[in-house]
């Protein structure tokens, strides 16, 4: 039985739940088929999920390895194939609690950076697991900064071999994922070096456990990292090497080779390959980032409507805390982002579709554009989604804090999608790099790429918002946007300028504006986001009612960001104190309309009980019985030796005759 | 042997960090007795943390346990006792990781709730040990709002007890810690039935468990709440009441009493108890708050000179990443928010001494500002400091992400701070109702109380300030915190009066302002912080050199506060555009200067590489080294069944026959 509090949430919908969903998923057909594979993983018990918040390390490391496998069987007998449609389900299906994403980063990077015999040799054996590979890129002492790898390969003429060492302990592979206990292969970027010359880094297939018993290979010192803040079923590894020879014929070599004599040939041209780095970071924002907000907003938004404290008004019962106002502007922009975020994904994800395009065409010309793209909007929405997701918790009290409530392991997850796939500081200063270029190119009546040639229109007008229903304009709130992130950039183009010409050397210029490049890059940002979900909601005309909620959140999204950073809009007089004031007064009167449909807004999403896998965000509402079921099934709940060994001689008193 | 990196960090300290240690400390003979009892403690085997990252819950609980118990012995041992100066320092050297909490916060109960005769039986009792006490408030449905709690307590006058029952699951009590497990007896909190009338909530004494063979007594149902972010060494428990029956003389009764014929007597003024309720919170600041964030700060400052990562200037080696702007940007807010809160604690620790002094002397007139103060700041401080830690993590990259870091696990311990005790918007909301109140009063020309005075004032002018090195000026900085504050404050007191003129009901106008008055409450918070850091720096006349820095920490730690915030400052024209840009200057120079002395001001608080449990933050710099040592003890190094179970038969290809 449905709570009755959630319940009556339901009945009041201003929208179809189901042709919500539909859209979010791209159609009634995508919806199908994403259900069908989240009900054969789901119905099957090796997938379960049920007892991961009991599990240690170990044993979450080897359900992994257990889903991983029992995986191949299942596509095979469902019928699924990494081509087909439900493919892209399996993983959200699983909610990545599955081993061996680095054996595909493993055949990835040898389809793209091998040759064409190295693909066939060595694709098929993976394919069929004849070996799990792994990726060994980042070490002890160097992350970011590839060039700093301190790896080498030596190549040795008379053996036709390279002779891989970790010459110092910051060299120490550290991190890759399936390598600490599981990989038997490795693709190892090291210096390479031939007649004592360095070539810089290059990638080496590696072997480094047998494939026979799975010791390790002579010379590999490997192990496991030891616990993190979340990632405990995934096995990332260290990795030592110390004079291991392999042969000429690994290092992969689509781009160079290594001839016989120790000739060095460079050949092809990397530009693809830069691509699909790029690619990367936008493939993992839906599930590693969106869908962790969407299941977090969904848990707290469900638990906000059951849950019931104090007294809004005397003399009634206790209010549901969805109902205050302080809890509505915890909430509803979260859910907000998670919307808006989905379609910035799509535009990211078409824009990328034809940037590929253009490149097997050998046109190159999208390259920096995207570039700059995947790199801001990586960090802005890895960074939006983490601080709403620990929103999500904190809104939840004390019960956000058992991890029983599903939150803190989305959070816990969901918070290293900033560091991983580039730094998110980092990030944003490549995309604030290109900003200036183009900024001084457009200053110079040079043409930009498109995302950007708005910078070359400096205005100085003002704000023509009249009243506060001027502020759910988007052309209003899109300007403004559009303002601020010109601002920005020229005004810190400006310092850059003024500190170089003032004879601070060019590097040192660059970092003293460091934090207002990074505040001009969000800027670029949020204008893109906040543009896009308008233009989004505008093509929504066939839906209506859809298409008017989407329209309050649109709105939300856009008020919301000026209302938290008033500053930035208020600065040079383009909005004023009596506009902001309108803008507040906006702001919150939609938080109120919001909360009416936040019930149907977060079904929309569609997350089964069992993937939300949260005592407080269950579909009927149950919430407390939840939590004391799963409570008494806890570990902690058996017994202890404390009580013998330490409480009964307390409590005989023993300690009174000291 | 020290980092390098480290080492010459330390060589141009431009003060005396013992000096700075003992100011903090509160005087060198302090300083001496902390570290005593961190040597004494640190050296005991028992004691060691060194294996907490890689300890299952109810290892951690065992080992919580055991340290308790053998915590009574060393204090014997030492000669320590509850009123000695020691004292103190004890819950810091262990880091919190002890149980029985909870039995000191019974004994406190009973002491102040309880009758003599209830104090003269139990107080030894829970002394010695006899017992282990618990404290029941927090229910499954019930937090904050006490009124709401369902427990019950019916007075049965034909057998003179009193009959405690869970009416349902909502009214479960849940969290108590040392109840899950442990604890033999616990306060109840229950609403009090005579004669069928409802008297409101009461502390009632109930035994819980055996003091035989620690079972669960007639009608308990008892245990353990499972598994959460953090506190895994706390059996916070659950506990279900069937028909309990207690005697009358259970009811702690210094306020109230049931007469043995049902009749219901008040005595004295419960004044005194709020007042104790609201010590709490601020009691929990030092340990619980600061600390961590100074450790953090420890470790990441330490952590970010011996990094090093891309280059900064070309040619030259990769560079501290405590060199670039943005690393410092995150990082030297954080430090001086740690010295700005300690100095904040030490005057809401003399405001409440001074309170305690009144309320003796019966004279209850500062009960309400100090309620209101002790609110905000809880609320101010565990949000700073949250963030603040998180930051840090944040700042270490992936290093940082692993537990071995020692910042996650400060991270998941602190956020609780956000939601016991209070949770922190409706303590926000309590302050935020004094605010209003005295700001009618104070209007109204009514005289109001010493922390709120400057609300009367309110005035309309701009900021003096002509240049950058104006906002180095604590008159500058603290005048545009007070501005705020006021504004914030007064603007939402006459939109609440908007309201209700406007017909808006009292109580649905109040709920339509409360993101507003959170953020007035903010601002008054803040505004004090300001003031009381720069009159901090202006008595340490006699201490040159740690003046100078403190000054410079004061500076930042303002201009942080508006850089962070500046539509607040820039609203109404009190700062101008231009001047904000001198403040921006002012902030970033600021960081260049404090970058200087970061790992000296981190060194000042003194925390040994025991206490700090981390790979990243030792005094030596090795981080490198210890990460890898640590790393190969962790039991995931250890054989997994994984590899004969699943490995073996899909790299032995039974996969290749499907």
């Amino acid at each position: 039985s449905v709570n009755p509090d959630l319940a009556s949430e339901r009945q009041t919908a201003s929208f179809s739940v189901e042709r919500l969903t539909a859209l979010l998923d791209g159609g009634a057909e995508q919806t199908r088929i994403r259900r069908a594979v989240v009900e054969a993983i789901e119905s099957d018990p090796v997938f379960s999920r049920e007892n991961q918040y009991f599990q240690t390390q170990n044993e979450r490391y080897e359900a992994a390895v257990r889903k991983a496998v029992h995986l191949q069987k299942k596509m095979h007998e469902m019928g699924w194939t990494e081509n087909g449609p439900e493919y892209k389900y399996i993983y959200r299906a699983l909610s990545g609690d599955v081993a061996f994403l680095l054996h595909r980063v493993f055949m990835r990077s040898i389809s793209v950076l091998g040759s064409d015999k190295q693909i066939a040799k060595w694709i098929p054996l993976a394919t069929q697991h004849k070996l799990i590979g792994s990726y060994a890129q980042t070490e002890l002492g160097h992350g970011t900064y590839l060039q700093g790898l301190e790896t080498t390969a030596v190549f040795d003429t008379a053996t036709q071999e390279f002779i891989l060492n970790t010459p110092k302990i910051s060299a120490m592979k550290w991190w890759p994922g399936d390598m600490g206990r599981s990989a038997t292969h490795t693709v190892v970027f090291a210096q390479l070096y031939i007649h004592g010359k360095c070539y810089g880094i290059h990638p080496f297939i590696v072997q480094i456990r047998s494939l026979q018993d799975h010791s390790l290979c002579p010379g590999i010192t490997a192990g496991d990292i030891g616990p993190k803040m979340n990632f405990e079923h995934i096995d990332n590894g260290y990795l030592l090497l110390k004079n291991v020879r392999i042969p000429r014929e690994n290092m992969l070599s689509k781009f160079c080779e290594v001839q016989p004599d120790g000739t060095y040939v460079r050949q092809g041209s990397q530009k693809i390959n830069y691509f699909t780095m790029t690619t990367v970071r936008i493939s993992l924002i839906s599930d590693e980032v969106l869908t962790p907000l969407m299941k977090a907003c969904t848990i707290a938004v469900r638990y906000s409507v059951v849950r019931r404290q104090s007294k809004l008004r005397p003399g009634e019962q206790e209010a549901k805390i969805l109902d205050y106002q302080t809890q509505q502007e915890k909430l509803l922009p979260q859910l907000a982002a998670a919307y808006a975020f989905h379609f910035v994904n799509n535009y990211l994800q078409e824009l990328f579709d034809r940037g590929y395009r253009e490149i097997q065409r050998k046109n190159f010309d999208m390259l920096p554009e995207l570039h700059a793209l995947s790199s801001c909007f990586k960090a802005m929405i890895t960074q939006h989604c983490t601080a709403g997701v620990e929103i999500c918790v904190q809104a939840c009290g004390g019960h956000g804090y058992s991890l029983l409530s599903g939150l803190p392991s989305l959070y816990t997850k969901i918070f290293a999608s900033c560091i991983y796939e580039g730094e998110n500081t980092i990030l944003l200063l490549q995309t604030a790099r290109f900003l200036i270029k183009c900024f001084m190119a457009a200053s110079a009546g040079q043409p930009v790429p498109p995302s950007v040639t708005y910078l070359a229109a400096v205005k100085s007008g003002k704000c023509p918002a009249k009243n506060k229903l001027d502020f759910l304009s988007p052309d209003i709130y899109t300007e403004a946007y559009q303002h601020v992130a010109v601002r920005l950039t020229s005004n810190t183009a400006a310092k850059l300028q003024d500190l170089i010409q003032s004879g601070v050397k060019k590097h040192d210029a660059w970092n003293q504006c460091t934090v207002q490049l990074v505040q001009a890059a969000k800027a670029h940002c949020h204008y893109i986001a906040v543009k896009n979900f308008a233009e989004t909601v505008e093509k929504l005309k066939t839906k209506a009612g859809i298409q008017k909620i989407m329209k309050h959140l649109c709105d939300l999204f856009a008020l919301h960001g000026i209302f938290s950073n008033t500053g930035a809009f208020l600065h040079d007089g383009y909005t004023s104190a009596a506009q902001m004031d309108m803008v507040t007064a906006s702001y919150l009167d939609l938080l109120a309309v919001i909360r009416k449909d936040a019930v149907p807004l977060v079904d929309a999403f569609d997350f089964t009980d069992k993937s939300l896998n949260s005592a407080l965000g269950s579909a009927d509402g149950q919430v407390y019985q939840r939590l004391y079921e799963w409570a008494q099934k806890s570990p902690t709940n058996q017994m202890s030796p404390a009580y013998e060994r330490y409480l009964k001689p307390l409590l005989h008193n023993t300690l009174s005759k000291l």
